[in-house]
């Protein structure tokens, strides 16, 4: 896999553990059920948080953080892709201020009073490409590909570490997307738990599997190819659409066209084909909206060892089309300004 | 209810309706179940997101379009509360730009292929206080008391409407919270489905009602109170806490000491405490946090018949200290840089 000849796999796993600490927490809802994160370990000061304080995006070059990690003082890389013996076009390294400490023994559980948590303990990893303003969309699709299989090589390995049950994959893009460093950059996180909206799909796949005896993913997607009305690009693997109950206006799904739970399962194939599609979806999401903030991430069945046959692995990319307001916080239903299927015909148009 | 002399509450009911046309829709996501508003009715075109346009905030008086509702053209008032004969402290009428179209007949429910889709009809509301720059946090406790007391009078209305099965109360306070206009306003909007967040606490408070004989709120409370660690603000009917399984970094919740589940049934007196509660709750966020943006929404039993006395309303307030990156939009899980013990702290200084 690779867009230079030389490409050459070599993988460094960090051996030397920091002694544990105060660090993270996941704290369970009460009534939700629903996990967060208490990152206390940043140290953060009440005083840190004052509208005043703005951090700059660091946009140039020099003064950037992951054009030269090592210099920068970035942990070790865990992968590393080169080019030639002196040069890389992509490396993972443990993320300097991650939201989970790497893990040094067993999770703690936590009970005091009426309330539960845990150590938030997992692995938080960033994925970086080389170049400081080529981004996808705007990269080779073979390039793309490689992203994807550093996500595949990282997630093969990360899921067999102890207590991790799910990995989450995800690529923020510009300021407002919640990106604090300019420099392209994805990133892996493996959380001791399966979250709340991986759960909510992954009982929805079900009861719709027992319903119809069908996946509901492969099903949208045969619709979907019936009346090619949200359909914004497809190759012979991959399939990219506007979803009929789209949360955000031009919100778009990568799918593999044929039944696949596991991401990690991918071959090579998939990864070039993956990489085209997620590569041509963003290009016209830039093109139609004058390059937007955006966010995607992966969906993918759990690593807890359960069986999850009836899910569908899958990319949502979510461009920062309006801001989630009172409305959206409280219900959990969003507002999306534009129809789908306009949205799809403008895409499929670029 | 009034913090002036004269307040005088007079109902107007818009009697005429606008013919029914193609309007928002409530669209089903087949694989999560949850609902999502495609508001196409806006007509807004694929141009209108590109990232260049840029709606600026309109915060000078003259250009207003909430201090004389009147005569910048927005709906009639459904509800005044007048100072004087020509003068007035709050008014509420229908949003210009509803979320939600006023119903004209029966809800029709849509099925194509797998999807399941049905109009999107309800009621949206503005509830204006008259002052450009007062805020809550800054405004007398009774002037606060009296936007409840329109809420109230302004749901009681709206609960008995045919198809209304939530209405959702909201206030979003600056533009990085989602205003878009300036002058201080809260929203309300009367929905024809029980929302996922809803469903969400209530199927959690009834669990945990069956498990412990007891209301998880009412238990929370009784736990805070012990402990005094969390707790911000008291009277002798509200509480105001920063939550254990915090969301956001100073995340607030204004909670009735007495188990009380449906908001509507307040008394005069509980106006006017939670008034005063949710006042000093903002105003001390006001300076810990140098007037950040935020948003603050009611959590209260749905209005569609049934039984939720296992259920207790109160009102959280989300501060913008953060983003809601890949890593939050992906696995539901929010991540908060402070501990709430840290943020109560520095907020029951104030």
């Amino acid at each position: 896999m690779g867009s230079t000849k030389k490409t050459k796999i070599k993988i460094k796993s960090k051996k030397k553990e920091t002694k544990k600490e105060k660090f993270s927490e996941l704290r369970q809802d009460l009534i939700s059920g629903d996990w967060v994160v208490i990152a206390n370990s940043r140290g953060k000061r009440p005083d840190d948080f004052k509208t005043e304080t703005k951090v700059s995006e660091k946009s140039s070059v020099e003064s950037c953080l992951f054009c030269d990690p090592v210099a920068s003082g970035q942990e070790k890389d865990v992968l590393i892709y080169n080019t030639s013996d002196d040069d890389w076009s992509l490396r993972v390294f443990p993320n300097k201020y991650p939201a989970f400490a790497r893990p040094t023994g067993k999770i703690q559980h936590k009970e005091e009073g009426p309330y539960f948590w845990m150590d938030g303990l997992g692995y938080h990893e960033v994925v970086v490409t080389k170049d400081h303003f080529e981004r996808i969309g705007t990269m080779e699709n073979l390039k793309v590909a490689e992203i994807f299989d550093a996500f595949q090589t990282r997630y093969l390995d990360l899921m067999n570490k102890k207590s991790v049950r799910y990995i989450e994959i995800f690529h923020n893009q510009g300021k407002s997307a919640g990106a604090s460093i300019f420099h392209p950059h994805s990133q892996l996180v493996a959380i001791p738990v399966v979250s709340p909206y991986i759960k909510l799909e992954l009982e929805g796949a079900e009861r719709y599997y027992k319903a119809n005896k069908k996946c509901v993913f492969c099903n949208i997607i045969e619709w979907e190819q019936e009346k090619k009305e949200r359909i914004i690009f497809e190759n012979d693997r991959f399939i990219a659409l506007c979803p009929f109950a789209s949360r955000r206006a031009f919100e778009v799904w990568v799918l593999p066209k044929k039944h696949m739970p596991y991401f990690e399962r991918m071959e090579t194939e998939d990864k070039i084909q993956v990489g085209e599609a997620l590569n041509e979806a963003v290009r016209k999401i830039n093109v139609v909206l004058n390059d937007p903030d955006y966010n995607f991430y992966l969906h993918t069945s759990p690593c807890d060892g359960k069986d999850y046959s009836h899910y569908h692995w899958h990319i949502e990319i979510l461009p920062k089309t309006s801001i989630w307001a009172g409305f959206e916080l409280s219900t959990g239903i969003e507002i999306s300004a534009i129809e789908p299927e306009k949205a799809a015909s403008a895409l499929k148009k670029v």
